[in-house]
């Protein structure tokens, strides 16, 4: 297949030097992708046919399809283009209903042949159809002649079952209709499993009518209620999306507490927690009425969830109040407990047997695994793919999450390059191998709101989302950088608001409506990574501080730098043409003048005032920059009293201020290092 | 009064000269506003308390105020913040509930005193309160020391008491979702009757139970359930906001004449009109089953909607389905009828008895007008003031929406010029001014979808709102405008989408990420005005015709061209300063390269090619601008033959493109015309 795979891609991009079209931004890649000749052209004459098996259930997901292919392309009414399937442009056939609940490593693969006259989609289940119908949305391109699709012939399946997005709703909630679009953004890439972080020490969020105190007390009032619920998981059935609860215990449970103190190893009072971190409280395990309660709980939560799986989160547990309870303390002796490991190892031995008795697999993060808990559940790593391979060869299921926390700022180009099977999961055997089931883009809120949640989302899970489905040889990281550009605008249309949200958030900083000098210097910073902003600021690390700064709206990856970077890369390889120069010219006079063009509104603003230090950099880095540019356009060597100068000042500029990176000063610190290179004559 | 508020106006605008504020946004411009010194910071500690009266509606109120204030400083949990007044940094007090049912003519007064530590607001009803919690809302800005709201005293009421928007979802459907944030942008700016034109020709957009076939068959299955219906006139409700049910009768009523063709005065079948204009099919007002159904389909929906006013159209009636029905002729000849004016006012009697026995006060528009109908209902003129005058010196109450057709892309400047009590309005008697109610702003949706009608209501229906709800002196259109920016970066806060979609929407056209020539173009267009776009094309006036093209996402006013058009006045008048002419400069510039840029994406995008002719247009008027410009500017008197050459010129770039006018093609005209008159010295 690979072989064959490496062609056929060849061909794919080939197609877009034509006049016709441009570079199909599929994502995931498909399998296999074999361009033809030809177009077929999507008009208000286009139409939709069944054939072979129908139901309910597949004609929603065709009529979702035809909304979106309204919204993609502004044609009114395509949701009524249902016709008999020998008259229709696309027909689609399949096989067999995909099940009633959805199921772990069904059926997703489809066959999509796209003719100048016709399109056929195949697929064994209603899933696969639904996948393949993402993939001709994905192809619809605006050309010469029309919005259009390019004839050709796709085999495509996925390589892994489990490809999963985690939203926490607990540190900030997230209201039900930015979760739909955000399902919305997953059905787009394929992601097949949305994981629900329902709980943890900041609150609580899902209404239990067993024991209403969790909500009522735990949540300040922002929670889902059962109907909610039931409507979520019916839209994300509606797009082939399995959801999985997540109910963290035995730490992370401070909101529980309350509502209900006698959960807790330490007496309590209890209130919600507003800090960001690890805590001390934890259930305690030692007590039955614990087991009690979670059994009615779990119970009650089974059946509220359909899905077969049922995360109880086991992170992250301190100790200290187990440490500090005498009972518990004794408890352990009694029972010949070494240690913590032993008891929530005890306490995950108990959940289980309560999860699986209400007919539930049970998931957890890394610090569940214990070789004597049952096999067929499932252990999610944040630790990596050395502790999945460990899990796989003990005969456990296991999930990658490390190198996928979105909310850690990193470019999608880090994402993109860690793979589940790597490290030591590469040595697995076939077997073991086969239990690694997908991984799970996860988004951590504390630094999420309704209003900026889908720009920290998208576009960059869509690469992890590619890494879950596509093959594991494709790596080409420009490409998938194009592709994205792609899925962002496609993701637009959906109605997410990734993009649109950047402007009015840049207005509320400035206080009015010319945001053009700051949206210049936003473009080029972001804010800073993995939890450096916990670190720097902890008096602003509360669930109610205002997430309304520079840094709130910045962007996770700067494409301004990127592209930017590139040129300037390009430039020292010796590969820049004139316009490419001019364009590095262009970018640094701007960012010159910018600081002068940003000062006029500093002082109308709280919220300016913390980048201006930061502006003042980009504007003397973009001077540094011209002058080196000129350097290396001349050839000339820079002096290195010169040199020297400008090193100290990009030293300075990289430094994180108003916890924001200035994502333009290490090109410019590779442009000083190469005016001050020993010279051959200039590269042209 | 008056004399009091020009003063007071005059130390309003000065405040803007401060550093710590801006000029304030208010709009609708509150009766009387007196500034004060100080102000009071909002952050995270804000909260709210009610004193006096209080009820569920005024603590939803209070609800749906702090969740905006939320939205628009980005600060979390805001609506927690309910507490004891005596605390509360504000105090709310209200004398008593407003009506269960919204009422015409409520009171909506209220009092707003911000002093540096509290904040006081006092109505006599919850509408008031609503009303000052808008003000409120706008008057937040960014400062330098955090959120803010200066220290000020507002009195205010509003001059009309109804103050309407009129939403036609029958010739595209509008989805509940947008109704609703456009809701929300009614309450921003204290309009108070939503105006809900459900049937048409080309759909009907309401559930009935009793006669179901009307949106079985007359709406492709886009239309309300009653639980929507219900829901939205809550969601209004909450918002102040009435909602008035309009069913076109007897004309515009095709939709109805699908699933029930006895109804109408000839034949059948019909169909769902495609089309726009005015259609033949017309109920047939002889016979007593029209009468009957009327009286059950009425009875149905003057349940649904709780409202004391129900609008039976009656407008556009051509009459064509009279002339030829032998049957109607003769009834017409029995009884002494003269013409279809008379038989239309028997029919509006009979519709007026029924709609009276269901509880009900009847609207129409002009055409129902006739002394021989009750005095108690109303009419909404789209004819003007003068039609308004004779129907309240009958008598009758009136409305006017004549001038504020939002749909026909004038100026907000334009819609803002026209009053309700002006031409032979403004003659009246007190007693009949006081039968003209308000007004209402009316969206015809020929060329609106969900996603361009945000834009094409907002901010212009804002200018709409002040004329309704200001005094009739307020009449500075800089003013106006400027406040018009801070209501539109308001809006979009609240979700609605006039800014946000214009992006999304060009990158379609574009069918790339790349638009910034695009939007260039874009930018200084406007769609064709009043009925032009319909009659350039007749062939695409359907709806089933996408709105995907460049006229779509043009705004209505184009604000550079508006800035551009201010500036060239300026430097005419000799008021330019050095940045202003090098503005003019750098416009003409921009506009002159533009082509350039914009002609590589034009063969790839069927969407683009038609903006062609127009784009060329700019780059080659720019080129004369800036040649008039250097003329002016040096003081010297352009060559006659050159003069020539270049109103030619405009005159052709002044002729409509793709139904799009070039709005800086008189500007720039203004320019020649200053660069060929006999000159004086340069003015300085």
């Amino acid at each position: 297949m690979r072989a064959i795979f490496a062609v056929l891609m060849a061909v794919f991009f080939l197609s877009s030097s034509s006049a016709q079209t441009r570079p199909l931004s599929l994502m995931p890649m498909p399998a296999s992708v074999q361009m033809k000749t030809g177009q077929l052209v999507i008009d208000p004459s286009f139409t939709v046919g069944i054939q072979g098996h129908s139901d309910a259930f597949l004609q929603r997901a065709v009529g979702i399809f035809l909304d979106n292919l309204g919204r993609q392309t502004g044609i009114p009414q395509l949701d009524m283009k249902i016709i008999d399937a020998a008259q229709a442009r696309l027909v689609i056939h399949c096989e067999r209903s995909s099940k009633a609940v959805q199921e772990l490593g069904e059926d997703e693969s489809y066959s999509l042949v796209i003719g100048a006259t016709r399109v056929k989609l195949d697929a064994v289940t209603t899933l696969g159809i639904m996948r393949g119908l993402q993939t001709f949305l994905q192809m619809v391109q605006t050309t010469s002649d029309g919005f259009a699709v390019s004839a050709i012939a796709i085999q495509d399946t996925p390589r892994f079952p489990w490809r999963g997005l985690m939203i926490d709703v607990s540190r900030h909630f997230i209201p039900l209709d930015v979760l739909k679009r955000n399902l919305d953004g997953m059905a787009a890439v394929k992601l097949n499993v949305f994981h629900w972080h329902l709980s943890d020490n900041q609150g609580f969020r899902v209404e239990s009518k067993k024991f209403p105190k969790l909500q009522e007390m735990g949540s300040d009032r922002q929670y889902y209620t059962q109907d909610d619920v039931r409507d979520l998981i019916a839209y994300a059935r509606d797009r082939g999306i399995r959801v999985v609860p997540e109910f963290d215990m035995p730490g992370h449970s401070t909101a529980w507490f309350v509502g209900y103190p006698e959960l807790a190893s330490a007496p309590g009072p209890y209130q919600i927690e507003r800090k960001w971190g690890i805590f001390d409280p934890a259930m305690d395990p030692t007590q039955e009425r614990t087991y009690k309660f979670l059994d009615t709980f779990i119970g009650e939560m089974a059946k509220l969830f359909p899905d077969q799986f049922f995360h109880i989160g086991g992170d992250e547990l301190n100790g200290k109040q187990w440490d500090a309870n005498p009972n518990i303390q004794a408890f352990m002796r009694a029972h010949g407990m070494k240690n913590n490991q032993d008891l929530q190892a005890y306490f995950n031995t108990r959940v289980q047997t309560i999860v699986s008795k209400h007919g539930k697999t049970m998931v957890g993060w890394d610090e569940i695994l214990r070789p004597d808990l049952p096999k067929d559940i499932v252990v999610q790593s944040w630790r990596g793919q050395d502790s999945l391979a460990a899990a796989a060869k003990l005969g456990y299921r296991g999930l990658l999450s490390f190198g996928y926390y979105v909310d850690l700022n990193w470019p999608a180009s880090r994402h993109y390059a860690i793979d589940p099977i790597s490290g030591a999961a590469a040595n697995l055997s076939p077997e073991e191998k086969q239990r690694i089931l997908g991984g799970e883009a996860c988004m951590w809120s504390e630094y999420v709101s309704p209003e900026n949640i889908d720009s920290r989302l998208w576009p960059r899970t869509a690469a992890i989302a590619e890494r879950l489905w596509s093959q594991q040889d494709l790596t080409d990281v420009h490409s998938m950088y194009q592709r994205l550009q792609g899925v962002s605008r496609w993701l637009d249309w959906l109605g997410l608001t990734h993009t649109s949200n950047y402007d009015p958030m840049l207005r509320r900083v400035a206080g009015s409506n010319d945001i053009s000098a700051l949206r210049t210097f936003t473009d080029v910073v972001e804010p800073v990574k993995d939890y450096t902003r916990e670190e720097i600021a902890a008096a602003e690390a509360t669930s109610l501080a205002p997430l309304n700064r520079v840094i709130d709206a910045a962007r996770p990856e700067s494409e301004t730098a990127r592209r930017f970077t590139d040129l300037v890369s390009a430039l020292i390889a010796g590969q820049a043409d004139a316009d490419a120069k001019q364009e590095i010219a262009m970018w640094l006079s701007r960012w010159r003048d910018n600081q002068a063009k940003l000062q006029p509104l500093e002082n109308q603003s709280f919220l300016l005032q913390e980048i201006i230090p930061l502006s003042q950099d980009l504007s003397a880095v973009a001077v540094t920059g011209l002058q080196a540019l000129d350097y290396v356009i001349r050839g000339e060597r820079a002096p290195d009293s010169w040199t020297a100068e400008q090193f100290a000042l990009l030293q300075e500029a990289e430094k994180p201020k108003a916890q924001l990176l200035l994502m333009v000063a290490p090109a410019v610190q590779k442009l000083v290092e190469a005016s001050s290179a020993p010279k051959a004559p200039p590269p042209q």
